[in-house]
């Protein structure tokens, strides 16, 4: 029985207990969507190039393409001349060639027509009529990219699991990847409690709190690049739970049941999930503050991956960012990779944790320091303006201002 | 003409210039969406809280609720008795009162009876039948959250402009904020040059470009609250470029036009923006590198901001990400706060600027350090897998391994 927790779990080890029992990675659904309706979702193979980038030598400044030795030795003092014999078309192949003696205007993106290696920059020539001023030696290569120079065809662009976002949206659009292959990862999210009341609960009884977790789960999942089922809210009563469960389970890789908060109801939820398939229950408690009620289970042969989240919704949120999409990473590519950037800063205020557990707490960033948020009296509003967390490992107490922290920025 | 930029503006001087010029913020159009459909969009008016949270005094632990004066003096050794007088019902109101020498279990969540005013955690406990072992005193209350304690009725939950996310999901839903007001923004996206196709063009002919910013800047207005809106490509020709602005201005509050990347695109451009309403174009050209080709206009009356954009991708995200965020932040709300968060970290590799101009290029995180990402072979590739961007301030020149960088972390 999970209700008390007594046989907590240090974070890392759990994930990768979880990992090796589960046999990640796993084969998980795709499909293919084109690149605006990708937007947020993860890639399910990696993506190469079909083709050079640019696909031809390309001028990367406005100016005049010329043969590199015919520059050589010129200098304010002592300028070069050429002839100017045309301007490269935008959009199209030049229809002449540089000649020895000549050069031919250029704009930024221009085709590099056959004779010239080089460009020179507007602001190192002087154009009179037919003839150029050059005032400045240029080397063979200098403002420009050759073809394949980006990226050759074939090359890695994307590796899988990488999201489809603002990043990767200029290079899958500049190659031509119109549509890509992305995982579809339904996670359904199940609450419970007799506690519990859908959100629209205008005026609420005392004793009863609204759906909050289903609205930060379902939320960060979509950040996340994964597709959030909702099943509603069920009762403290195992008959329920478990059917609802199952429905889940038949359409989504992943369920969350974000826990009712009393014992009885986190009794029921470890029940449930030591009654699965093998492995069954893996993770019974985690050693870590808030989020300590935290289950982790799963189907082997199935695949599915089932979690028990903490009833408190700041609980509920770091058990699912910390533990669970760790753990749907690895679903997917084998590799515990965080998705969270981790940096040490001062903490502008001190920090007091307790030895032998991992701690968060909600922090802002505030003129390159840690601002910790303070909790005790509201999560809600502290996580609303936060910038990241601050993890005190186990073996940390109390930290000083000005003394370095860990931040792990979302 | 702003084709041979020759009159650059400093990056910031650029932003409070036309903020200033253009009199923002201005009144922008709203609507009202439950919270589901306004994820990632910007709050056009603060939230305020329309109840107590928690509605209840309410119990953060397992445990007895008891009079804390029963506790009193109590430790391991010298333990005190009292009597379990009932369970706290979880959703309901508890119908009896916890008299002097009395307890009741409570739950996670339970609201506390009459005649308690702390909860005592089911670890310092021991039950036997009717009995309760107490082994440590408790203070008036410990193991509560009261009334109001995470917000009081009439208490502002989040201000104009946050966006709805992951992080204000839990404040909205715990306070029943089912439907909240947010800004609709429409950005118009209007690509120029004769060398650009469009995205799913299979095979290019020499010289042709795929529209990668199209893509970029929507996906990053997206990212950011704004609703992109594509008006497609347009050639070099005035007259259709100025029918696609004119179209686009009719339904958008902003409108991008990338910029096609010859010298006479871009005098075309500047023509253009020259010819709009008061007081039209603003800025011609910024100080910074890459982004030097950016346009600044809009038209006060009408409010309406136009910018153009540099045609090479990298250069055109990065306007977007420097100047125009901050821009549309303070359109909608007045103020110029940025949307990134700034740290300084060293750098694990030497960072090559000039002085006299402000510097932006791409970098990763690595073990708490910034990684430069090298830019001129491919800013595809380097963009793709960026956490921010290095800045180089005008004033800075080379950089150090392990010196500290300023840097933009997105």
């Amino acid at each position: 029985m999970a209700g008390f927790v007594r046989e907590l779990t240090d974070r890392s080890f759990a994930i990768e207990y979880a990992v090796a029992s589960l046999d990640f990675p796993w084969r998980m659904t795709n499909e293919t969507l084109d690149l605006a309706s990708a937007e947020g979702r993860l890639l399910s193979e990696r993506v190469v190039s079909p083709e050079d980038f640019p696909p031809f030598d390309r001028s990367t400044r406005d100016g005049y393409a010329l043969s590199s030795e015919d520059s050589y030795g010129a200098s304010a003092s002592n300028p070069a001349f050429l002839t100017v014999c045309g301007e490269v078309p935008m959009g199209s192949l030049p229809s002449f060639s540089v000649k020895t003696g000549e050069c031919a205007l250029i704009h930024t993106g221009g085709v590099l027509p056959a004779g010239a290696d080089a460009v020179i920059m507007l602001e190192n020539s002087e154009r009179a009529g037919k003839w150029l001023e050059i005032r400045k030696a240029v080397q063979m290569g200098e403002n420009i990219v050759f073809r394949g120079e980006e990226f050759a065809s074939g090359s890695v662009l994307l590796e899988k699991g990488a999201p489809v976002d603002f990043r990767s949206a200029g290079i899958l659009s500049a190659a031509g990847v119109a549509s890509v292959r992305v995982f579809q990862i339904k996670v359904g999210i199940l609450s419970t409690g007799d506690e519990i009341v859908p959100c629209e609960t205008p005026a609420l009884h005392p004793g009863q709190f609204r759906d909050a977790n289903a609205y930060i789960l379902s939320s960060l999942m979509r950040r996340h690049g994964l597709q959030p089922v909702y099943y509603g809210i069920c009762g403290d009563s195992r008959k329920a739970l478990e059917a609802a469960l199952h429905h889940a389970l038949e359409e989504c890789s992943v369920v969350l049941i974000s826990g009712g908060s009393s014992v009885s109801a986190r009794d029921l939820c470890s029940t449930l999930l030591e009654s699965l398939p093998a492995p069954g229950l893996l993770v019974r408690g985690i050693l870590m503050s808030p989020g300590k009620p935290t289950l982790i289970a799963g189907m082997k042969a199935e695949r599915k991956l089932v979690m028990g989240l903490p009833g408190h919704p700041f609980s509920c949120y770091l058990a699912a960012y910390t533990v669970l999409l760790p753990l749907v990473h690895a679903m997917h590519t084998g590799k515990t990779v965080s998705p969270w950037k981790t940096v040490f800063l001062p903490t502008a205020e001190s920090v007091f944790g307790h030895s032998g557990i991992e701690e968060f707490l909600p922090c802002r960033l505030s003129e390159g320091k840690a601002l910790p948020l303070p909790m005790k009296s509201s999560f809600a509003k502290a996580v609303g303006s936060a910038d990241g967390l601050i993890r005190l490992p186990a073996s940390r107490e109390t930290v000083r201002p000005e003394e370095e922290v860990e931040i792990w920025l979302w």
